[in-house]
């Protein structure tokens, strides 16, 4: 496996495009993104676990019943949640782009995002989708008319084989605030043209969700609009993925990848982040253990701010670690702060070591830290991954929808 | 019952004092209280979630087991947790206050508050304890001496009536950051000369928790050094309470009272805080359901950051409904942003509604905010109590070990 570029273009027959329609009033910032694939896809999709779900939630949801695609229509500047006209707007959404790329209403797939309770203006996308240009080579604009307070755009792709046959996968995805587990406000759209089952694709789906988007956490808020869509075109020809084989585990390894470099990218990119944080729990009885108490750790607001202020303030991660509701032995942790090569042991055996403030603070200093916790009570690893609590975060929060 | 003056020392037969000894550098900052009955207490307790106990929990649980106590002695500046001689440390500062006072150890409680993971300096309080004044006067005193980053002391006392007999209660607390229900790094202490048993004693400090202190949120953190404590020495000379009659039912309610008075002071001086916000939820099919929903509301990030901001981002009182675990209704919800008697209502049944942008900033502009979410699905209302998320809580937490 290799990474490569083009994004959600980078598989055989799908294009992609963007506009600006008008829903946000910077007309300098793209607001409208197609994704198209030449044939029809397999398809499969994962959705906000929130009470609260937006209408184009719903409409994606009746249209992939089937799980088949073609197509997805993504706005930004708004969710399309909690107003009068969601439904009509939604469907209005696919319809419109079923027009334009003349293809089946019920192939189309529909994702929003944006503040929530405002009617979407729909007539903008109606009357603009026609400006979108769509082209092999325009993922990097389909991946910043997504994004919302996100700084940069989030793509990666990826070439592999199965059974001999050269096989590409491609995402783009935004997300920065109201990120935490079960989706938190992201949108994440993959391609490939590998030939694989809609099933297979779920069940590989779904469980890379866990061990992926599910791992990180920017401020614990989960949003009303999340999803994260794998659409397979089958393009590459290669012999077609039906069984628990081990094309399926390539197929499954590489999915896992592009998923985890978005999230991380997501995580990285974490309203008002000036630092990325991995938090490691090693040691532990099982998985879930380890990965509860990672993502404890990695949602601390104190633990977060001590990382914005590179204050090697270890007990703050025994605390998270000691809410978690896991089962441990405090008294045998083990904790470090890391960057790249350079290491620093602050806790020993669940006890304050006597340790070198000024090498925590240079390690503490850099933009990308790991924070490791060794329970010694088991064989289980998880990493998580977050970002520090800063200014910005409060300032961008403050004032988001004036 | 009547609010009055003195605090923990508003009932007969209780002393306080305090003195700075050394723990922290700022020698204007007192940092060691003591609170003395003079004659032995009923006494019942309750302590940290935390998987990570500190070792004042641990040697007053077991100065507890028989439900009696004299005194407490609270150390600020260091929180005596996870550090090599911790144990050895309380059971010193237990002693200490047992000379000092001229009681039993085993009648002593121990509590500490501040930083995690380094030695407690427990020769700066055993030289310098006998500075300490008491007096029936000093509840301020030794209020102030408890506070870490708190801005304001915090206490509360009141006169009630049992079976005729003037009986009174008082009690001072401190917390700021690490404040989540189960207990975040807060102590209270809570003294009555009202003749009650120490088995109801504890149901009732038990029962009134869950509806007060475990109704606030600052930052979602739960330290290992939270407990609130109340003792009774009966010097009130009323009747002893020993049953549930309807003189437990006015015990209870003023011990309510107190301490809900304590747990929204404490929210209203939440690490930075400028805004004091109360989160309600009504017409809920249970109060279990209501509370979760208001505490999830309550402790959004991204809802706390609007409140700064003073925008009435009610999205995100949806968005947090939403993710709160809880069965409801999305389409019949209503919410509200109220402030003394002015109110405004920004979504009906789930919707949005074209509410007045001026007033709802008016109402936001204000320090003390009601957030009201009307499920209109039962008839359980649940109240919780938090704070904005500031620049100066991130400040705050940036620095605040060294």
């Amino acid at each position: 496996m290799k990474v490569i570029d083009q994004g959600v273009c980078a598989a055989k027959g799908f294009l992609a495009g963007a506009c600006h329609c008008g829903i946000r009033k910077n007309q300098s910032k793209d607001d409208l993104a197609l994704i198209y694939s030449q044939s029809l896809c397999q398809c499969a999709a994962v959705y906000t676990s929130n009470k609260v779900k937006a209408a184009p939630l719903k409409v994606t949801k009746k249209h992939l019943e089937n799980g088949m695609a073609q197509a997805i229509i993504v706005n930004s500047g708004n969710a399309n949640a909690c107003n009068e006209t969601e439904m009509e707007s939604a469907n209005r959404e696919a319809q419109c782009a079923a027009d334009f790329l003349k293809c089946e209403k019920e192939n189309v797939i529909v994702a929003s995002t944006g503040v929530i309770g405002q009617p979407l203006p729909i007539s903008c996308i109606e009357e603009n989708i026609q400006q979108i240009k769509l082209g092999n080579d325009q993922s990097f604009k389909a991946s910043q008319a997504i994004l919302t307070t996100d700084t940069i755009e989030k793509s990666i792709a990826v070439e592999f084989e199965i059974n001999g046959v050269v096989c590409h996968m491609g995402g783009i995805c935004k997300g920065s605030g109201m990120i935490h587990p079960n989706m938190g406000t992201m949108l994440a759209f993959i391609t490939t043209d590998c030939n694989i089952s809609s099933n297979l694709l779920e069940e590989c789906l779904k469980e890379n969700v866990k061990k992926t988007f599910n791992r990180i956490s920017v401020d614990g808020d989960t949003s009303t609009n999340d999803m994260c869509v794998v659409m397979a075109n089958g393009m590459a020809l290669n012999a077609p993925v039906t069984k628990k084989t081990d094309s399926f585990t390539v197929f499954k390894q590489a999915l896992r990848f592009v998923m985890e470099e978005l999230a991380k990218k997501i995580a990285a990119d974490g309203e008002g982040a000036g630092k990325f944080l991995t938090c490691t729990v090693k040691g532990a009885k099982t998985e879930q253990d380890a990965q509860t108490l990672a993502m404890s750790v990695c949602s601390s607001s104190l633990l977060k701010a001590a990382m914005f202020g590179s204050d090697a303030n270890w007990g703050r991660v025994m605390c998270a670690l000691g809410y978690a509701g896991v089962d441990f032995d405090p008294e045998m942790v083990d904790i470090y702060f890391k960057y790249k090569d350079q290491v620093i042991q602050c806790c020993k055996d669940g006890k304050a070591l006597d340790f070198d403030e000024e090498k925590a603070k240079d390690i503490l200093s850099q933009n990308e830290i790991e924070i490791i916790s060794d329970l010694k009570q088991g064989d289980q690893q998880v990493s998580c991954w977050g970002c520090d609590l800063t200014y910005d975060y409060v300032k961008i929060n403050g004032d988001y929808r004036t």
